[in-house]
Parts: C-alpha cells; sequence; structure tokens
C-alpha cells in the first residue's frame, strides 16, 4: 500500500486501482478526491484524477463529429521496450524501462503512420480522455497561426487592438507575436510550490483550485488577466507563463466568434478522423482554460501529431496550412530561448506555442507538466503521444526531460535505421 | 428585449439567442450564467444553461461507443401542426401551437420508426445533449428492472440488504419495490418553491445549488440520503420523490459495480445506435444524479423510446428484456397512483419509474420538469422525445400538462388513422 515505507514512490506501488482511488459506490473517504478539498491535486490521486477531469468540474465538448473514424493501421513492435539510451545525467536506461519511471498513463507511438508501440497504464484506458496540460497551448497557438495565416490576426498588433480590456494592463504594449511566443515582460510566477505566485491566483480563477480563506480576487480567467502588471519589456526573452495564453485563446475566440471548444472540434478534431470527443475544462463562466484543460485520448493526440508530420495533411486533406506547420518546425530565436536557462533542453527554442528542439528529426513537440508529449520527429517519421501523471511538477519538467528528452531521441534513431 | 413590459413570457419573447445570454468572450455580466449564484437555474437563463449543463459543472459520459449510428429514416410530415386538440382546461390548441406554449427547445416524433416530426428552438441543436431532469429516473428504473429480470435484484429485499448505511432511516424497512414505484412513506417534500423543502438540500448535496450561508448539512448524496426520515408507511400510496431515485441508483451501481454512466452506456446506449454521447451531471464525489442528471440529444432520446416500442428491440437484437417493457407497459395500481391526486393525469399509474396512461395507445411515458418526455405509445406506433424549458417548476408538471397530455393522445390518434 501507499502509506508503507517506501524510498520513492513508483508507477507500481500508486497504481490507482490497486490503491482503490475512487473504487467503490461511494469510494471510502480516504479514497475519495475532490476539487474542494485539493485532494484531486494530490499525487498519487492524480493517477486517477488527470484521467476523469471531466467528474471533477465543468467542461465543454471537443465533438469528434460524425466523419468515419480514421483507421489506425497496427504494426506493434516487441524490440522497442529494449531501446537503449543514456539519460541527461548519466544513468543508462531502456525504452521500456523509461516508460514505467516516467509514471505513464498513456503511450502511442507512429511510425510512419504505423502503431508501433502502445500501452494504457493506471486509470486511463484508450476510449477515455486524459489531461493534457499545457499541451492545450498549442492547440491555442496552432488555431492562433491558422488565423494569423488566414489573415484574421496581425501578428505586429497590440493586443489591445483585439482586448480592449487589457489596455493599462502588462499586455498594452505586446504584440500578438510577444504572446504567441511567450516573450512578453509580464510578473506572472509559473511557480507551483509558491502559495504567492499567481499561476495559484490563475487556478483560482480558472476554478481547479479552491480559493484561500476570505478570497475577494477574480473569479474568472477575464478579470485575472486584468490584474497582471508588467515587468521587464517585452520581446527580449522567452519566459513561459501561462497567462500569455489565456490572453492568446481570449482573441482567438473574441475573432473567430466562437468558443474555443468548437474551434478546435470544427478546424482540427473533426478533420483527423478523431475516435472520441475531447473537452476542455471551462472556468465558472463557461470559459476555455486555454493554457490548461484540454482532455482528449492518447490514440487522437497521435492522429493530431500524426497530421502535422504530414505538413497538416489527414487523408490527403489539408487540416492545417503547411506553412502553419513550416513555421512552428522552423522554430523562433535559440537565444531568446536560451535566457530561459532550461538546461535539459539546450538550442531548443519555442514558437506559437510549440517547444522546437532543432534536432537532427526536426522534431517539435507540445509539453504538459507531469509528462504530457505529442512529439512530432519529421526526419525519423515519428509521433509520440503520452499521457502521465509523474508526481513533480516542476518547471521545465526537469526530472521528466533528464529522461524522456533523450528516451525520444533513441527511439528515434532506431525507427529510422528500420 | 426580455426587461420590456410583456404579459406573460413567451418561447420567442425569451430566446437565448436573441437575448444574448451567454454570448460573447466573455458575455456581459447580466448575461453570464452560474450555478455558484443560482443565475443558471433562472428563467430564462434555463432556455440556455439546460442546453449547456456539463459546462456549468461535473459530469460523467455516457458513451455511444464505436457501434455504427443507427439511421432514423425521415418521412417529414407537414400536416402536424394543424392537428387540433382542446387542452385540458377546455382551449382549442394545435399541435404547433402546443409546441411553441410549451417552450420547446428540441423535439422528435417517430411514427413507425420514421421521423415525422423534428424541430430544435432556443439554445439546442440537434447534436447537443439537453438536460433530461426526472426522465434520468426512468432510466435508472430501467437498470433496475434489468437487473430484477437477471436475478441479480430482488423486488421483496429490504433497502438495507443492499445498503447497510441506510439501516436506521426511512429506508430500513423499506422494500426495493416500494422504492422502485415510489411507494416509500418518507418525509421528502417536492416542492421546488419551499426553501426548507428536502428537495432543496437535495440540490445542495448534488451540487447543483449553491449551499445556504453557514451551511453545514450532507455534501454527498450518500450523506443526503442518511438523513432522511420516515413519514407515513411504506406501500400504501405513490408519492413522487426523487430521494427514492437516488437510493435505487445506489443499490444497482453497488449490485452492477459499475458507475450509473457506465451502466447506462453498455447496457443501453451503446446498443441502440446513438449518434452523439451523453452525460450525467455527478457530484463532488463523482456519484451521478440518477434522479435528474442526464443529458442526451433528442434523437437520441427518440431512438431509446423506439427500441422500447419494439419490445425492447433494436435493429433485431433484444437490448432491453421483453418482460421487462411489458412490465413497464402493465403499470401499477392505478388507486397508488390516484392518492396522490394528480388531476392532470386520470387513471394512471407509476411503475418501475415510468410514468403509465392506462389510455388506449397502451402510451408510458418518462417524464421530466419543465417538459421533457419520452412519450411511448405502442398502440399508435409513435415516440416523441421532447425537451423543454418551460418556465414553471410545478409538481405534476400541471401547466404543462394541461396542453401536452391532450396533444400527445391527440397526435396519436392523427397517426393512427394514417
Amino acid at each position: 500500500m501507499a502509506d508503507s515505507a517506501q524510498p520513492a514512490p513508483t508507477a507500481a506501488s500508486t497504481d490507482p486501482q490497486a490503491l482503490g482511488v475512487m473504487q467503490g459506490v461511494p469510494p471510502p473517504a480516504e479514497r475519495t478526491v475532490r476539487v474542494s478539498d485539493t485532494t484531486s491535486w494530490r499525487f498519487p490521486n492524480t493517477r486517477w484524477s488527470f484521467s476523469h477531469q471531466r467528474e471533477l468540474g465543468a467542461s465543454a465538448a471537443i465533438r469528434r463529429g460524425p466523419a468515419p473514424v480514421a483507421a489506425l493501421p497496427y504494426a506493434l513492435r516487441d524490440d522497442l521496450d529494449a531501446v537503449a539510451f543514456t539519460t541527461q545525467d548519466g544513468h543508462a536506461m531502456t525504452w521500456g524501462q523509461a516508460v514505467d519511471e516516467t509514471f505513464t498513463d498513456g503511450l502511442v507511438v507512429l511510425h510512419r503512420g504505423q502503431v508501433v508501440y502502445e500501452t494504457y497504464r493506471g486509470a486511463l484506458q484508450a476510449h477515455i480522455p486524459h489531461l493534457a496540460m499545457s499541451v492545450t497551448k498549442s492547440i491555442a497557438g496552432l488555431l492562433a497561426a491558422i488565423l494569423v495565416d488566414e489573415g484574421a490576426l496581425d501578428p505586429a498588433a497590440l493586443i489591445p487592438a483585439y482586448l480592449p480590456e487589457l489596455a493599462g494592463t502588462a499586455f498594452a504594449d505586446a504584440t500578438l507575436r510577444h504572446v504567441m511566443d511567450m516573450t512578453t515582460g509580464v510578473r506572472y510566477r509559473e511557480d507551483y510550490v509558491d502559495p504567492d505566485a499567481e499561476v495559484r491566483f490563475y487556478g483560482v480563477a480558472a476554478g481547479f483550485s479552491p480559493p484561500p480563506k476570505g478570497y475577494a480576487g477574480p473569479t474568472t480567467i477575464f478579470d485575472f488577466l486584468k490584474t497582471l502588471k508588467k515587468q521587464g519589456e517585452h520581446g527580449e526573452a522567452f519566459a513561459y507563463k501561462t497567462c500569455n495564453t489565456e490572453v492568446l485563446g481570449w482573441i482567438v475566440q473574441r475573432v473567430a466568434g466562437k468558443p474555443f471548444a468548437e474551434l478546435v472540434s470544427e478546424r482540427i478534431w473533426q478533420k483527423i478522423g478523431a475516435e472520441e470527443d475531447g473537452y476542455v475544462m471551462v472556468d465558472s463562466t463557461g470559459f476555455a482554460l486555454c493554457g490548461a484543460g484540454l482532455n482528449v485520448t492518447t490514440r487522437d493526440l497521435a492522429r493530431f501529431g500524426e497530421m502535422l508530420r504530414l505538413g497538416g495533411r489527414c487523408n490527403g486533406r489539408q487540416v492545417v496550412p503547411e506553412a502553419v506547420v513550416a513555421d512552428i518546425a522552423a522554430g523562433a530565436r535559440t537565444e531568446d530561448f536560451a535566457k530561459a536557462g532550461y538546461v535539459t533542453l539546450p538550442g531548443w527554442s519555442y514558437r506559437n506555442q510549440w517547444w522546437v528542439s532543432h534536432n537532427r528529426f526536426g522534431a517539435y513537440t507540445a509539453r504538459g507538466i507531469h509528462g504530457q508529449v505529442c512529439y512530432v520527429a519529421p526526419g525519423a517519421e515519428m509521433v509520440v503521444a503520452r499521457f502521465a501523471s509523474h508526481p513533480t511538477a516542476a518547471n521545465g519538467n526537469g526530472p521528466l526531460d533528464r529522461i524522456s528528452i533523450p528516451s525520444y531521441e533513441a527511439l528515434a534513431e532506431h525507427l529510422l535505421r528500420g
């Protein structure tokens, strides 16, 4: 059991089924998780709650629509678990060990469009959407880039041109490009451990954290964004701050005139042959959490990545303009990125809310805290879609990255060899 | 606009699109609806919120699964709007007028399995699930009846045999049959206007009503049910009390070992060729509101009714045992029902959480407050699936029934003639 003395939690020792998290009608009090008492965000409860977000709060459907499911051809390979690599801190490890070490809930690897690896652990199953956390940002960034490509948005425009409400805030003299590439100068501490960090109040405004006693602050994301102040200058350095994505999501929805969930459905999910409806968590006024609220199945995330790998095409149909995909893949200035000090991501950049590796596979990736990923490696014809519930929520995904970044590269290398 | 002086609200004057309810990013404050300030339950906001429940609170998916959609053949008829009838209070009216007068959001009429009438109004569209309110009860009752048919439940067993937690409560000496047919003697006032009525605290425990200031009562449905006391004797009279259904839902889930949403999906929704996933609202511990929380599309509710009309079969496959459907259709003792004093439902009875008309069409129906209905009339080969957001929440659906009950019978008569 989880309560017994153990050196460190493992995927096996924190399996939510074995622990009985939310099992029974009703579950025992000590295995019941809720948002209101923060138990839903405590590890190992997260091993259950990341696969059951909609049962914990309000959400909006991302419909797959009436189109047929795009078949995923299977060519499972039993040689992948043994693929060896060295972690960034020097340990020898195999792919199979890494899947376990990183608290994987769901994992699909596509090679040349075929499923070569698939697993579900913990509380996740193939048909269940899992919380994608900041992978959501990359979807919001993609929508924005599509609207830029269509001429509906101007990257050089100042934010108040779209959102007059943000005149007088940190975003008054920021451009859309600054927000898209997270180079704004705004006081926003993305520190999940500091109780005074702005990200905490984002959680309260968004509805996924309970308000502190006597809380009188903003209760919607809109009102929260209006409270943010400037710190430093715009356009000088990459700094990962979720508030940028919420501003971006607000702009996208206002300009397109539709809620985020409908946009994701109409523009993407209905066109990639998704198997299941996805959803996005919403705040108390029904506004999607564009920075963290997406929930989709592992297979559908893989389909999404495969569409990008094929230059924005799915079954021969252009879903996302090829120029938009190319713009993401090309990345941004690595010197801006370097200032953020991610030791696990040397030489990377950040473009349109995507993390760009500039590695030999031309890989770019959506990344979510606790181990979510949609890693697209065109040079290896590989896509990795992964959901996880790693216990650590650290900026830069340090503990995870030291394992997962080299593991993806080793797998790409292995698949490239045939 | 709704603010101008009008004699009484009409469907047209309260159209949520025209009023701008939840339109805009963000919507204006006076057009924003939330659960926390009760605005989501105020008419005319309900004309929007009944079609957007999941955006207001936690829910669990009722998956349609991978089976193909069951085609609904269309044979729309333009003669139905003119079908004339007399309301129970003596006014001449047509079917088309009744659709409007009863604040219809969605309506599908099947005759011999073909769609002869279909309309969507207000905030509802064909693909959007609508709050079914007490139609949920009939699904819970159907699941229980199936488990009785399979021998997993015994109608004569006392409730604590399944739920030891309810020893010492009103349900200690009630049988499963008493609960299924709502003939328990329990103090539970289903009065939506009385602020001290037990149904108010059901709402708080369920999470769809905000707690009163200083509230220290139950915060889960389970804990709420434990507080209920006996009043009168069991088995003597029908009395419509949602608490019976929550007890029934608890039993069904405990005995089947699965959550309500999964049971509805596996036993019914995956087998009727549903078009869209449905869902059920859940309390703060993820427990489905078996008495009121179902949300499905109008077409899928029609498919469900058609399956019952065909003796439990869909596409030649037995979904629900024929004996279970026959047991519902046969109804219960009309003298027990008469004691409840429903003047709009003379000669009716209540069986397995279904309302049984004993009319010349052998009609039985699921009924939800504000105008939800799944009306199955085997003798006329007719099914009516209807969602609505009528302003009145009155026991017995009085204002609605005086129009809708004779309207369904007139339509059945008309269709029967050819």
